[in-house]
């Protein structure tokens, strides 16, 4: 960001004053630097990682963002925050089974062709799969939920087989043995985007065990993000959605 | 695909005679089934993973695809299976630093808009830089290499990020602390297939080091392959690129 | 079986130059205790796991049971070895895919009805898979074979699901990430035994893996061997196949 | 079962409607989908894993099977849930030692000759073993327990061995250092389905050293569950039990 | 220590009168050994790790300092403690988002040159980062901090390079994929002090991540402590600042 | 035990009568069969490993070896549990910091020469160290306790040394780097047992790290027990000291 | 560096002209591109890590850089390396221990106070040692080497102590347990840099065991780089010991 | 060892120049200093271990303790390098199975009472084990083999069982799954020493299996040294016969 306006700058093509005018949106809000310049350049709202965050910080956080008029999504919020935010941002929309908050401040609507299939191998992993799904309808983008269709009784996968193949991209959420992605991944053409969950036991170890099968996957097209990050498989599959409908 | 003809079969779509030839052609070669309808079903050319099969092997399932007439990628094979493959195939182009082979039986030349940016850390990932570049390329797509940009000397990588940045998707590679896929993650705005690397020493653990890094990256947009394999890097960009040409 | 002996003696049941000579079986050949018993205990020829033990050790054992007429199934060996033992006993049987020597001293045909079905996810696990095939044979049980159904080629395994129904236990050999047996196990209702391999790189450590993999499926019915154990893999289901054919 | 429907329609031996009928199976319950077709591809009852599901999807998910005439097994369920379950369903059994609830809704009484032998290292370790036991009696089986025989104070389990030898299959479960299936399968013939638990502390690791030494046996016709897996152990021996008799 | 005043013994330097006082300072508390030679030996004040110690045994330690006229650190003490050391010595300043306590009983105010930076990715890392620059004030020495300044947004690190470049020594501290070390270790030129946190989740490991990418570093001049060690982050600043001052 | 009993019998030394009634000590609690002959065996008292029993087992435990005059070692018992089985069994003696139990039943006064050093890094190794040191006293042994003598203070561990190195066998217990015992290991000429304990933070991955320095010790004459096994340290070092003192 | 030179044009203090020639000074050697400015920016000559890189790669860096008159260390090159590399570049020293080549292409000779004390545990860790101490010296700093003073024989290190307390800084090496910088760390007030090797065996992990010894350490002022690192820990030492002789 | 001498020195019970003299002992061979007063501290021959020493430096070494009339024995040497040392030392007798050189250069006959057992699970244990044996009788003390009685078998140990019982101390050894210590520690009452050893393959992973099953034997009395450490086992048992011998 920094080296670009300089770089504008040095071509005479933005003066002094719009330039210090542009370094000035560093809010410093004295515990984090809410960067405005970012949804242009990642073309998205602000995500907050609610994690290891205080209610307070959240508050502050977002309504620097409200100022701004920028969506917002926070992700990993306990119940007890989630009072406490709401107690003074009611406009949150609370979604409790994926732990998530979302606010809706511009007048976007994005409209956009086809779907994304999130896909999901057992009833204990609705918690990502809804991060996922919620995450990438936020994003306005339709999404359609393929849930308990794990490999253990394939026949409810070929049930809905063809419909997940006309989507643009499936995030494909498992915990437990994590086989789901490379069985999908032999029957679908287009991006997976793989997430592990930490559900399971023993052996499981927190979610290593479906991490290592999918990275180790022997059907191409599958790539993974980290153990429970529901967030971070839709991100990527809305950023591959927004390509095939060229709206970069 | 069984089901598929099946249904069609139920549904007087198809005759016996046909499926019975469709079904025909797994052609037993005793060892590996081949499968000449993963072309259409995947959208690719079949690729060979040559680590693990004998030279006879490798020419006798190269062999069962020439006959087919497509395009066929070997991956990871070493000089002496290269000399004793190329005997009896002469056709295969060799790539040594990449270690890898190609041999062109189809006339498509895909044209499609836009390039991949593969982008590299250090010297020593360039066989994993390659793997990933020449697969791109094999499957008809322009691949722009940005090599040696590690964030040790962050400058090296913003001399060149325009250009990154208007790639369709980056395939990243890095070893040692694998950090380069979230610089570049907070620096552009398309997809990044990130591949960690078993280059370096110690506490490198064989690339394990790398591959947490990349799982744990704070920049969003990011998914990760096994390490060290660059092909599944680049067949996730190319499903990715394609998508943004409309080709699927 | 000490203990048994000594009950026999306390009951009358066996005089003291019975248990005499019976105990005298323990032939100290200095290095290791060839245990004639055990065949009838585990109902079962010697086998020698070859790796650790040099071929002048290999051979000496053997001539021990070759005295007392038993079937040796050696395993483990490299080519070198092979070479040693065969040029003192070339009776011994080679199979070089799966490293086993074999050797028929008994005139046993032991006819089952029923067979095992070994299923192979890929082209680089037939060592194992050859391993636990032939382990199976020497025991005198028919194998049915099942190679290269791997789960990124769901198809290929549909192709055959009838008859590996059909067997009356599974061994199913797996790499990478190890699916097979998860996916092979929702639609079987037989008993599992699944092998992890050590093919693969990076993230599989070693067969790390696909160990977890099968450890966590959420099938039931699938218990797991060590790492590349196709003989034990074997032997589990032979045990089994004996049960269902009341040949205790 | 999909493309078996099929192929009968593609046969002529089932008609579109009964077709149609069969499918319409796959309850839609908005969370999970009940597979009613698995009892008689599977031989058993529906066994509901608790961990990770609300009373409220356990209750549904039983309603709908009780409506089928099934016996249902829910296993890993704590006091509190059972509190709500049971105030729904006050039919379910409560096994609290065991954390599992058992409902009987068939007049099924398999009438098996033999039994399965449940051995146990510990006191420590009971509560696996139980969930072992119970599931066994569950699919209508003897069971024979062995608990407290470890490997520390060896006589205690040759008291036991002759009864033990003489069952189908044994369950061997054990913590610490897991050592327990390693001796037993050095004394008896039949095959041993061994079940690491998570006792112990330190260097333990939450059940690793007990799977590493299971998996690891020197003694043959041992296979493994994962850490905890009563059910499994057991299901696998309910398994090979069947086949011992003649009853798949 | 012992085997100096014993040469000044046999050396006629110290008198057995001297070096018998001199060792009657350790004073036996029963449970600890408080060391009042070490502020000369170390040249610093007591440092008390508050993890593992009860609320009585702070308080008789800190008592014993504070007889000796001694600067006193706690570090890692809960709420819970706080209040009960507090009671008793309400002499403690307490900072709650490092959970430290902090004594002044000298006089001495250091006045050095220069300042240590404390660089910080997340808003998650501040307990961590605060621990570090509460240590080095406590030391007498001038802290600035720069948080907030993570990999993913790196033109927030850009606009104060400047101001880190010129502090005497870094602490860098990071969770997740702990890449920030390296990054500004490209950019500087002064020793790194980096601290990997436990901030993260998946296959962060608890720090694990973090610590290895810091590890492996590409970047030279970079050193790492214990994950969510600042207090020892900061203490190895300290000491390379007052080498630069000559103070040492 | 059971094989001598029958050896005994068929030598005639042994009447068929007092077999019986030696085979019978093994009373039938229904969860634990309590070893009346194992103080003989093992020369010691039953130890009760409390970790995973409920209090009412404890009690039933302990009631049967009251019966049998022999003294009780109940290890690992938190506070509730002590409440309720002190309530039934108030003759035990309670060590808090120990978590422990301790009942005298037989007039033994073990008067043995020599004492046995239990040596300890720091103040929070402590509830370790005394799990050892009252192990060891009682089985009447005398025992001399060197408290806080950590190597980052390496004057303090001096100044006892010699008492230390005229110990029989010395006990070294050490939490975070764990290097404790390979210094006193190369200063005394008496064997080591050295005990990790799980104290630390971040990298000591609860006792690993000081597990792994120990076993690694390049000073000779050091053995290691389990992390935080206070009692097996001292059970090791009661069995040598006993050897000692001849009195095997 | 780019956005400085930017930021000068801004200001108008930088032509065009010089901007374009600076930025040229990133000559393209097609693999790697050697950057002239890191001197100055860093204040080292150019480190070449020969590991991984071609005699053909290394010999092009290097010539690169003579053109430029620095002084080139190139670390990790085995023995073929340097026969093909000193074929082309004589000049080049050559120190086999260390496996380390060096070049001194200025008149620089820095003149510094004092010394970095070099301090190593066994004769194993030579190699890392020496690497060490060659790099020290090629940065032109006084350096003392203290070899096999390991904490198994402590005596030896208190013979050398005083020498070692008046270093600088020390840069302690050691593999096994690793403890040696934790004794150190409790004698001297500078700061250590700790260098864990991969000496060892079984349970040292390949250098893991030491690694996690000195993160560990309960002393403080010790910071820690990869395992045989020793270029790591000498830069790092090197760094802290220009800043205590003001030569920044 | 110093600072007792300089406490004799302030005592005045040792001149400066006996000071000086002793002092002296440690004769810089410029890589090692050898320790001649270990053997009166540590009551035992000097042993060097051979990894990671050159022929040359071994030789240097030993020539240096041949002067001091003291006996030596070498660990670990492979083939060429004991080829390389008696061609210049033939006074040393090399046993091959176990890697070991041996030179007496005293007349030292130690008679002690009492035997030390080495027990051993596997043929392939063969070389860790004879290690063992012979260190210890290279200290003069008997020893007696119990080689191949595994638990696979348990009726081998049982035919031993009582003359390893009247062993003063047992060192067993054992691959795989590790558990034979826990096995012979439920049947004997001395001291165990536990050598884990690297025999086996897969989730062996290079004996971590064993060492952990050993870490976590539920049976008292047994301590554990580093895998394949056959020499420390034996040292440590060679240790507590003396003590059992009252030859300290």
């Amino acid at each position: 960001m920094l080296e670009e306006i300089l770089k504008q700058v040095a071509l005479g093509e933005m003066s002094a004053e719009e330039a210090k005018e542009q370094l000035a949106t560093f809010e410093n809000l004295g515990f984090a630097k809410v960067d405005h310049h970012r949804k242009k350049r990642q073309g998205s709202p602000e995500v907050i990682f609610g994690e290891g965050k205080t209610s307070t910080q959240i508050i502050d956080i977002s309504r620097a963002m409200i100022t701004k008029k920028e969506d917002i999504l926070v992700t990993r919020v306990n119940k007890e925050k989630v009072e406490e935010i709401r107690r003074e941002l009611p406009e949150f929309q609370y979604h409790e089974i994926a732990n998530l908050l979302f606010m809706k401040n511009t007048k976007d609507t994005v409209s956009s062709k086809g779907y994304i299939a999130i896909v999901c191998a057992g009833t204990s992993d609705l918690a990502v799969a809804e991060e996922a799904a919620l995450t990438a309808e936020a994003y306005g983008i339709e999404v359609r939920r393929f849930y308990d269709v794990g490999v253990a009784g394939i026949h409810r996968l070929f049930a809905h087989i063809d419909e997940i193949r006309q989507a643009t991209v499936s995030v494909v959420i498992a915990g437990m043995e994590g086989a789901l992605p490379s069985v999908v991944g032999g029957l679908v053409s287009h991006p997976i985007i793989a997430v592990p969950t930490s559900v399971g036991y023993g052996a499981n170890f927190q979610g290593l065990s479906a991490l290592l099968t999918m990275l180790n996957s022997c059907a191409s097209g599958i790539s993974v993000v980290n153990i429970d990050n529901g967030f971070g498989g839709a991100y990527n599959a809305v950023l591959i959605h927004r390509l095939a409908n060229n709206s970069k």
